[in-house]
């Protein structure tokens, strides 16, 4: 690639959320150059989803006054299941009629007339907070992303761990035996007591039962169909009962999960990110951590716990450090 | 090195447990050229410990016709605390006198007149199981030590993962938070289920709640006064209730735990060892493997669930393969 030594080239990242679709295309000190956003299509197929995101990075590539043949690559940070060597995603729940598995890379490398690499976009999350974020001075962390979900993304050593392509699931680390029904079928999972999903039917059925909470109130006042992060803290600041004691139990399952993938890796940090977890902010952050220490087994020592740094664009930085990596892999 | 390329020195490897001390001398291909077991001392300090080290693997050399200082390094596989590059050990509860810190590598070596590596007993004897045992057709994989604790040892991408020097404690997963007691004070651990220490105690304090069962009475007419693997075997083939309760609470708390860190890490394989994982068996494995089923997220793709194949040699035989592997990072 003799362009490159000329003029360092510019590269795409694209955050392929359930709402909406980030791109933007960053130079070669990851410096912004544009951006662009587009809600993520609720009807249709993979194709219609491939479209926007397509229409999203030329948008940002325009923003930086370029075309997408000329960036050195584009990164997608997905949801589903990713296979990385072949650019597919199959299973993503969250989107429309994506029940399968869809070639994304090969297609919109094709039309955006550049090479496009994918992954989960959990592990781009946290490689971003690794790479530019709250993790930057550590070799080895876990991120943390609390929001609808629980997902976890691990950097072993400077490199992410992927596992046999499934890594990171701390979401579904067994907190208690025999314990609440989780989202994904099992019980006692961090995810059953922590994920927002889960906390929201957990509140539901309570309400239906008998117990008080302003929850629904909330979400009717704000026009929501769902108990969104701005709900719960609303809710939080109100001292509704319901909520605090959710929460609570959301932090205490977490402080265990967490502490117990510590106690098995070791590692020096951990980066607490996601809906939930940057809305809350710094304050729940310390909680967790708190929550942690009981459950630590070198609690002499225990890891750093930082709130997530890069904010709403940290998906698509990832994503487009994402490009980057690969590209380098590949021109060896 | 130049001696090294004439011929492939042998090497010396020592297990230290609680109980007794097992040293061998191996050749370059692994094969035992001689062996000897010592008791560990239950009284004095750190240093009578030391001098029996240094004599069990005298007589291990001896027996291959061998002086330590032909020996092109010694291995020793530790409980405790260990600090690899100091050749220390603190903190080793189950060793006499060892409250403290030791330079246990640094003085066996001046004695021996070979270089000394230290390690964790439990990660010498996964990476005993990964390179020679029931883990060679792995790159990543757990070993779990089922015995009077929990120990874990991980290798990843082919190499052990030591985290800051504390992981692998997957003994201190938390499986049901606000659980049980367990040895190391905390509440839930895995251990606290399923570590003989901990079964004993709880043994212990149903019988004299008045709960029958036979395990004391086989304890008294083994001549025993702990409840070791075998005991705890024989009451099974009898069918006592009580025991046969524990062990069933046992496996499901080891089938969370360890699903779990295949949650997190997504490794190919489980390597179940240690007192009672040996004694139990192929079946007991098998067990465990379906336990770990309900809780594993990727289900389609479980790992393999694998019997340690080294038997009682195994941590001698690691800890002769970290003498190798430390050496060449010297020699590099």
């Amino acid at each position: 690639m003799p362009a490159s030594r000329n003029k360092p080239a510019a590269r795409g990242g694209i955050d392929l959320g359930g709402t909406k679709i980030e791109a933007i295309v960053v130079d070669a000190e990851n410096t912004v150059l544009g951006t662009a956003r587009r809600p993520t299509p609720t009807t249709g197929g993979p194709p219609d989803v491939a479209a926007q995101l397509a229409a999203a990075v030329r948008d940002a590539a325009h923003a930086a006054g370029l075309e997408t043949a000329q960036l050195s690559g584009v990164g997608v940070g997905s949801p589903g299941i990713v296979d990385e060597a072949g650019g597919t995603v199959a299973s993503a729940g969250n989107l429309p009629g994506w029940g399968g598995t869809f070639e994304l890379g090969p297609g919109l490398s094709k039309d955006l007339g550049t090479p496009v690499f994918v992954s989960n976009d959990v592990r781009v999350a946290t490689n971003a907070e690794y790479r530019l974020g709250a993790g930057k001075q550590y070799k080895s962390l876990i991120g943390v992303f609390w929001g609808t979900g629980i997902g976890g993304g691990l950097i072993l050593n400077g490199k992410p761990w992927l596992g046999r392509g499934g890594a990171g699931e701390i979401g579904h680390t067994v907190v208690k035996l025999g314990g609440r029904r989780c989202p994904c079928g099992r019980r006692g999972c961090v995810e059953a007591y922590a994920g927002r999903a889960a906390m929201e039917a957990q509140a539901r059925k309570r309400h239906r039962k008998g117990e008080k909470t302003i929850l629904l109130k909330l979400m009717k006042e704000h026009g929501r169909t769902r108990m969104t992060s701005a709900i719960w803290e609303r809710a939080l600041k109100q001292e509704d009962k319901l909520a605090t004691d959710l929460i609570d139990e959301a932090v205490e399952a977490l402080g265990a999960g967490i502490a117990s993938a510590i106690n098995l890796l070791d590692l020096e940090a951990v980066i607490i990110g996601g809906g939930l977890g940057v809305r809350f902010g710094q304050r729940f952050t310390e909680r967790i951590a708190r929550a942690m220490h009981p459950h630590l087994f070198n609690d002499h020592r225990p890891p750093d716990v930082r709130l997530a740094a890069l904010g709403d664009l940290g998906g698509a930085l990832g994503a487009s450090l994402l490009a980057r990596d690969k590209r380098r892999l590949n021109t060896r």
